[in-house]
């Protein structure tokens, strides 16, 4: 397992912003999701989720995307790279209108999924990624590839399914794309099959990968993502997300497991757990549903 | 990662009757005790680690382990392989007076640590492990090399001072080896150093691990063992164990996640996952810290 020579460093993008604050049941008030921005953006991570722009009726938690963005844009801009989830074009019109470094795109590789998750084919949301990628000038675009391994509808995901969709998004010309454990129940050989094919077809490319810890396996995973190459992970502050309705459900795999993780198999991450723990701890005072490895950590 | 072969089935001991039991703070009442013996026997586990014979004193929560195991003999005994914890010759004779397929001794790699747990140094606890072999009879003997990787105290520990330990517990004559992330920080390097100096020195002997969940690692130091060779794991029902102070905080590995981590990679151990599961939910109902990835799991 370490006959081969792990990366000196790796990239950690902070999703909490968005894919963990929209788990939360109770609204956040929007100066405390701007005051755990701000936190998360002096941990040293380097590049973050900041929000989403969907529609305020289905996602409440988000109706405030503008503003967070606004002081993220006035606070942050150059020193912490910005990307924002976008599901449509509406989205992204808005979005492109308060400005961020990028927009991302969530398409599924399981047509069951997809379906459930934005109500259209697989088909149909190829086709209004090109839409938003005719619309947004400067702005960088990334896409999200959910349930790239397994889908909770209909199981294994046939790796050609992904390789299909990163394909014509190379194509339309996106400028970073992520594969997703959606659910969080992929296991290393399951990874380990779909990366080496996306490898063989994709190169170098390099590839976001978002893991969850549902079943315990974020770091089992992680280690055989790095061993076929792969060095950029998606981590969520406090392990925030996952099931809004599940309290204390698997969501994201925490970022400060992740760091600690790296840190002592001497990885590194340039973000400082110290800070992330600080973040952690402030989200448990908030009564946020933290979930992580070490924010339970035994005190005595 | 998986360059290497996977072996086709590996033994899971089950240790919550002990390990996880005592880390409980209200009395498990002995008929609920046996009961869930009972059911973790139905699991298809091959090998329990039932109860300690410690001082009740020390630790009331085992006051009844003749009881519990005169149950265990009644009904298991050579079906379900048995082990005790004993922490000295005084619970040795007790253990050997109800009887057991085995009676397992604890002591630490590190000098700290040993003098912690035992109050007694690492030579004085080998002198004392030399007593039990001799009043042993037909009984087998099982050490526990505790802190084999890393000691609160004292930090990482020299993989040379495992290598002493076991080197005099194989002239003593014991008869099974445990090697223990007793506080469970371990890492997989770390793990793959020490397990690569156990293994120069000692070939192909059996070794049992004993991996905790702590920081969200015993999947990959699982991993990282198996790639080594070693294929004899234990776990906990319901993640019980730990600290019994800090309720929610990580214990020993759980043996869901275990059994549902081999099983996904095709790995058999031949317990039944569900069987598990309905154990930990019945733990769950009876207010026991259960802690694990498969139980808290989004029911959505």
């Amino acid at each position: 397992m370490f006959d081969k020579k792990l990366p000196s460093n790796v990239q950690i993008r902070e999703v909490c912003p968005r894919d963990g604050f929209q788990s939360q049941r109770d609204f956040i008030p929007t100066e405390e999701k701007i005051a755990l921005v701000d936190a998360m953006a002096q941990t040293g991570i380097s590049i973050m989720e900041v929000t989403s722009f969907v529609s305020p009726k289905a996602i409440p938690q988000m109706a405030d995307a503008s503003e967070v963005m606004e002081h993220f844009n006035r606070r942050w801009r150059g020193k912490v790279e910005s990307i924002v989830l976008i599901p449509n074009l509406k989205g992204a019109e808005r979005a492109l209108a308060v400005g961020s470094d990028a927009v991302g795109f969530v398409v599924s590789a399981s047509e069951a999924h997809n379906m459930a998750n934005t109500r259209r084919s697989v088909r149909e949301s190829m086709d209004e990624l090109r839409s938003v990628a005719s619309i947004k000038g400067d702005t960088a675009l990334g896409v999200s590839v959910a349930t790239s391994f397994e889908c909770p509808f209909d199981g294994p995901v046939d790796p050609q399914a992904v390789v299909k969709i990163v394909e014509e998004a190379l194509e339309i010309g996106v400028d970073s794309i992520t594969l997703a454990d959606t659910v969080g129940t992929c296991d290393p050989l399951m990874l380990t099959k779909t990366l080496t094919e996306v490898r063989s077809r994709f190169g170098e490319y390099p590839f976001f990968l978002h893991l969850h810890d549902t079943n315990g396996m974020a770091m089992v995973n992680t280690m055989a993502a790095m061993d076929l190459g792969f060095y950029r992970f998606d981590s969520a502050a406090g392990g925030l997300g996952g099931c809004p309705f599940a309290p204390g459900a698997a969501g994201n795999v925490a970022t400060e497991d992740m760091v600690n993780f790296f840190e002592r198999i001497g990885v590194s991450t340039g973000v400082r757990l110290d800070k992330v723990l600080e973040v952690a701890a402030r989200m448990k005072e908030m009564g946020l549903a933290v979930n992580s490895h070490l924010s339970a950590r035994c005190k005595k």
